[in-house]
């Protein structure tokens, strides 16, 4: 797993975490141990990945044969210099992997969009007519994207009233989104889509992505346009970053697709992988929790079908970019992807090991999502994505209001 | 106007454009016309307006006086360095004025709405409940805004098909839309939301701006997230940006707001502008026409009102990002800001220079979206951001398919 660290005074680099360890990559490039694989390793000396990623696919594939070799346990060649490249991670500061031009996030987990459905428009159709021709997404906020660990202000804003009036204030109705985001790994031109049988190419690897949610808000806003201030007020990022191709041994078929999808989104390939994701919900003087569990491979469309959509009409993708393929819930109440799920819109309060009830968040309260694959003796680690909410922002008071 | 061009073998730096020319203020700044002013002119060396911006307002406005006083007709101090400092803009290329880290489209334009929703939901209200309550938007794409005078692509992508199904196809009802770009000129804090009194201080300048739409993509998509691909195949901004300080003298009122928003919305100060805008349209063999006119005071919601509402939740703006008005029609049909209503919906076509009819726009037909101001003497111009269009993408045939 690829990501930004730093520690003591040194600045932000480029870290590769081994198990509680963090390699880094700027100090073993600069001591020679890439100087065979034919590019600059100053790109190791950057805050962000997107220099390292730009280097492309073969690069990618290069550093991680030889990171792997370095790291194994029948390799000597770290021995002298292991205190000088390996850092605990308690002694690492984490910062935003990428440098993110764009947000998209998806809605490509069907069960969750089928149970949105259900709760709003109870005498409908669960989906949409759409939802099954092509992958529902709309734009996020980037500015808004945080790293992992960094605690969420609850925000304030209209919601709807008793009369029908809005009303102003906090957010009552404050949730978590399990979901998985897609690293971009190359560019796109404007104008040229990328077929679907490349569109793997496109995309460095997967993080752990909490997209946090003001479900009042939302639902008062969000009308016709989208949503907007229900979801702009931060999104967690994991602070590690998975290759793809470090996912290949737990790639498996999605789920059958009915009816057959137009031809762009058509792959012979499977295009799902069989990852294991949790979310744990801590109260503030309590102890975590697991409040669900479920696997990536329940999404409706896969990675591949993202990336080919959402370029079929030329718009053009940036290495960093995050693509994150909206809540992955399962089929089962266990494995519902956010609270406003868990709780059936607040209807079904979900116990703690405090003995408190939780609807939906309260200030304090700490989600963190994990994930993992473990297949055929394989085990990877996809590492944790966690945020605690902060009460509502209070403006200093002015001068004159002191009096 | 303040912008980003190069000319012969010079890399991009900041202009200023006055009239058919356009003032180096790269060479100005090296030359020593800002020295008393109290910051480093490297800014104006940068591929983009941010770092200049970045100075924050006292300095926009002295940069503003002096550069007015250079070049005022009874100042000799350029004379000698004259043919240096003063290019002639067809010498010019121009370039994007701001990186863009996050662009918002809103949907001020109350006549706009209205027409929408009179066409879509012809037995509803033509206004959502939410309308008159807060400045309904939705984030849009940042990595696809072009500068003016790119050509843009005519999309393909899924639309409704006649019994349900959808196609796949070029567009067929690629429109323009007539809107106003604010350039964020202030960055705030996350979680720290703007106060509506301190909101103009947030916006360094106002461009023109083309959001570019597929009707037939955006028609069949949009639900329930908001438009995607009908959007972000592209949007155009003009070259040049007119900072806020120079609209002074075109302050106006806007539409009285009933009912009166909520408190974080409300301002004492009047928050309209009163500028004339246009649309034009040139078919590839034929004349420039005139199809629309309209003025910025017809927005409902004030650009202050914008910025308040969309930090009010925390979220952090940035210096460069952009905040469009969405598409500004007026109350009669002749100004209104889009051929989805110009033509109603394709059912009233409109008749060009060259005999030929429009519902939407042809392949080869130019947009062209001016503005200005011109009160009490006193006349600003906004230039134009203008774009033609360019037949959909064919990939190149791979090898086998020559055979």
């Amino acid at each position: 797993m690829y990501g930004i660290f730093s520690y003591d005074i040194g600045s932000p680099r480029v870290g590769y975490k081994h198990g509680q360890q963090i390699l880094d990559l700027e100090i073993v490039g600069l001591l020679g141990f890439f100087k065979d694989l034919g590019f600059d390793p100053a790109v190791f000396a950057r805050p962000a990945l997107n220099q390292f990623i730009a280097l492309g696919k073969p690069i990618w594939q290069a550093v991680g044969e030889r990171i792997r070799h370095l790291l194994s346990d029948d390799e000597s060649a770290l021995n002298d210099v292991r205190a000088q490249v390996l850092i605990h991670e308690d002694r690492a500061r984490l910062h935003l992997p990428v440098r993110i031009g764009d947000y998209t996030d998806f809605y490509a987990g069907i069960y969750h969009a089928e149970n949105v459905g259900r709760m709003f428009r109870p005498n409908g159709e669960p989906l949409l007519p759409n939802y099954r021709h092509l992958p529902v997404a709309y734009h996020g906020r980037a500015s808004s994207i945080v790293v992992s660990g960094t605690p969420i202000r609850r925000p304030s804003g209209q919601m709807s009233g008793v009369d029908g009036q809005p009303v102003f204030g906090p957010s009552q109705a404050l949730d978590f989104e399990l979901e998985v985001g897609l690293i971009i790994g190359k560019s796109n031109p404007l104008g040229e889509p990328v077929p679907i049988a490349e569109a793997e190419d496109y995309i460095f690897g997967i993080t752990l992505f909490n997209d946090w949610s003001a479900r009042d808000i939302q639902r008062w806003e969000y009308q016709p346009l989208g949503p907007f201030l229900g979801k702009n007020f931060g999104s967690s990022l994991s602070a590690w970053v998975v290759p793809l191709i470090d996912l290949e041994p737990f790639r498996v078929a999605g789920p059958v697709q009915e009816p057959t999808p137009l031809p762009y989104l058509q792959t012979a390939r499977d295009g799902h992988f069989d990852l294991q994701v949790e979310v744990a919900l801590r109260p503030l003087d309590g102890d975590e929790m697991i409040i669900s569990r479920t696997n990536t491979r329940h999404l409706y469309w896969s990675f591949a079908q993202m990336v080919a959509h959402h370029t079929v009409n030329g718009c053009n993708l940036n290495i960093g970019d995050v693509l994150a393929t909206g809540t992955i819930s399962g089929p089962d109440p266990g494995g519902y992807g956010s609270l406003l799920e868990l709780s059936w819109n607040g209807n079904r309060p979900l116990r703690l090991s405090d003995g408190s009830q939780r609807t939906f968040l309260q200030d304090g309260d700490t989600v963190t999502l994990r994930g993992w694959g473990n297949k055929n003796g394989v085990r990877i680690d996809l590492d944790e994505v966690t945020g605690s909410i902060l009460p509502v922002f209070r403006p200093a008071k002015h001068p004159q209001a002191i009096q």
